[in-house]
């Protein structure tokens, strides 16, 4: 079992307040934008004569080295960086990568995003186009099977949500916390027959401990639990749909529900169009508090992933990390970033 | 004014029947992935002795020419190309984003998808990035409010929804038709104040035909229209809503709605929230169709974009613009190609 730290970590706290300069930093002083500096260390686009002097100073004064310059060059960066996502239409992966690709923009850097939900090799590939010096580094979020592969890489990585080896960086939220949360809420609620959808336990992930969470708190307030697993790398609507479905008319004495935004929206429809009240009959607690849970009649209470947060953690962790070499920074082994979670309440509970 | 054709279209029209052999036809015959016949053509991976053997024949037996082998190779071919869209989180645009990227995958590419809603600049660095070789072309469907970027440079680019000059093949539904069917429907359901909610005019995009239409329709049945002008490249869910309560407020009177999706779900939630009955006291229609309005009770009837369709098409066009050397065939000058809609009753009508 993985021991999980909790660290609410503020980026001082794992930087130090000695942080070496970075990009972003030349390009304040020199009040031009990071994608300006950018250009003009790695020689990528026209900058004005005026323009670099201002860097050139900015970089001098914030003893930005020459070194650190060289190495750029010389590790030939593309300045893009790839980030990998089972489903690039799932609702909480697009809200992520959209605040990713905006946070790597003010570091000077372009996004490739990559859905791999068509077949593992997709993920494979990417590792190699990442070893034959395509993007600088890679922000994963997949859920494959195959974790061998990541562990040959030497190239910067950073992870969303999954343990890759010790080398490299997680970035995630406290799922024991939201499950526990969750289950208090329907507790609370007074529910006394709960179903909770789980994600594929063959994959190796920290979000599993929200349903372990779960179980247990409800378990110590004597309520039955049922737990439905669903299929591995299952994004797709009508999927959601057919479970919600299945589920709905063979367990009628159900009257809460635990699952993550499109499956628990789904449930939700299910029982609307079967003419239950909600929540009056049926309560139910989403997990992720994405769009698909505040756009819609009643809101569903839910429990949120705070996008932005989980984003800025994982952009600084991947730039520290392209910046400094790639593991010569002490500070960047067995980093396990845990963010906090939080219950929005709606009109479900 | 743009004249469009309308030409429904299959491959084999816009192509002809003796289609040059490109890498998917090779790979078929050779009995293996297209991604292994890109490798092997680019030697951008490992490929078996075995396999190359296999490959060779096919190439031979399908006269896939070496010529075009070589220019491959001159041209510096990446395997990249990059997809634009105003907001990867927008439902829509997630949509199909994913669809392209799977299409694309099926022809040995791999894609690289960026949001731009940041800035405007964003677009003209991508351009820039392409330009310097970094992506084989580009699937754009951004509506910036500069248009000559594209006209500069000689690379491939399709564009799915907006008109960027002759030489670029557009891609885009019958908004006209579809904006006319959405009218119809709301005239059949005996609205009689309506309001449509538009995006902002200083695009120049085809999707404002749906507007015009639907307009010119509802003043033949002699039924007032409002007509809401949202500002320009804003995605985000809240700006939605402050604009459903702003006019929900206000117009009191309103009994039928038309605009996209996250729009139309947007004032559905306040109308239910404020107590109103839909159907009953209000109709709606929603223009796109995706799992905004089918996730969600009661359904709403849409106006939808068939997003295969959509994606075969923009996918189809590119891969032949850059396996053709881009402008050397004069099929593909002046392409507009117009997929059509189609209306699908939900609940909310």
């Amino acid at each position: 079992m993985i021991q999980w730290k909790l660290w609410i970590i503020k980026s001082k706290e794992v930087f130090g307040d000695d942080k070496m300069a970075g990009i972003k930093d030349v390009a304040k002083l020199a009040g031009v934008g990071v994608g300006t500096v950018s250009r003009a260390l790695n020689k990528t686009g026209y900058v004005s004569e005026e323009t670099k002097k201002k860097i050139e100073l900015a970089m001098k004064e914030l003893q930005y080295t020459p070194n650190e310059l060289a190495r750029n060059l010389y590790h030939k960066k593309t300045g893009i960086i790839a980030v990998l996502v089972p489903d690039i239409a799932y609702s909480f992966f697009s809200d992520l990568v959209r605040a990713i690709e905006s946070d790597l923009y003010e570091y000077g850097f372009k996004t490739m995003v990559c859905s791999t939900f068509k077949t593992k090799n997709y993920e494979r590939e990417y590792l190699d186009m990442l070893d034959r010096h395509m993007v600088d580094g890679i922000i994963t979020g997949v859920h494959s099977l195959d974790i061998e592969n990541y562990l040959k890489t030497d190239k910067p990585v950073v992870s969303f949500d999954r343990y890759l080896g010790k080398d490299i960086p997680v970035v995630g939220v406290n799922h024991w916390k939201g499950g526990t949360m969750a289950a208090e809420r329907l507790i609370e609620a007074g529910c006394t027959h709960v179903i909770q959808f789980q994600g594929s336990k063959a994959v190796n992930s920290p979000a599993h401990d929200r349903h372990t969470a779960f179980a247990r708190r409800m378990e110590n307030a004597k309520i039955p639990v049922m737990t439905y697993e669903l299929e591995w790398n299952r994004f797709d609507a009508d999927y959601f749909q057919q479970v919600a479905e299945e589920v709905f008319f063979k367990n009628p004495e159900i009257d809460g529900v635990f699952g993550a935004d499109l499956m628990a929206v789904s449930y939700m429809k299910t029982a609307l169009t079967q003419g239950k009240r909600i929540p009056e009959d049926l309560k139910i607690v989403a997990y992720d508090g994405t769009l698909l849970t505040t756009n819609i009649y009643p809101e569903v209470t839910a429990i949120v992933q705070p996008i932005e947060t989980l984003s800025k953690k994982c952009t600084e962790l991947i730039v520290k990390k392209i910046e400094g070499g790639n593991g010569e920074e002490e500070g960047l082994k067995d980093i396990r970033i845990m963010v906090d979670v939080f219950l929005r309440e709606g009109g479900t509970t």
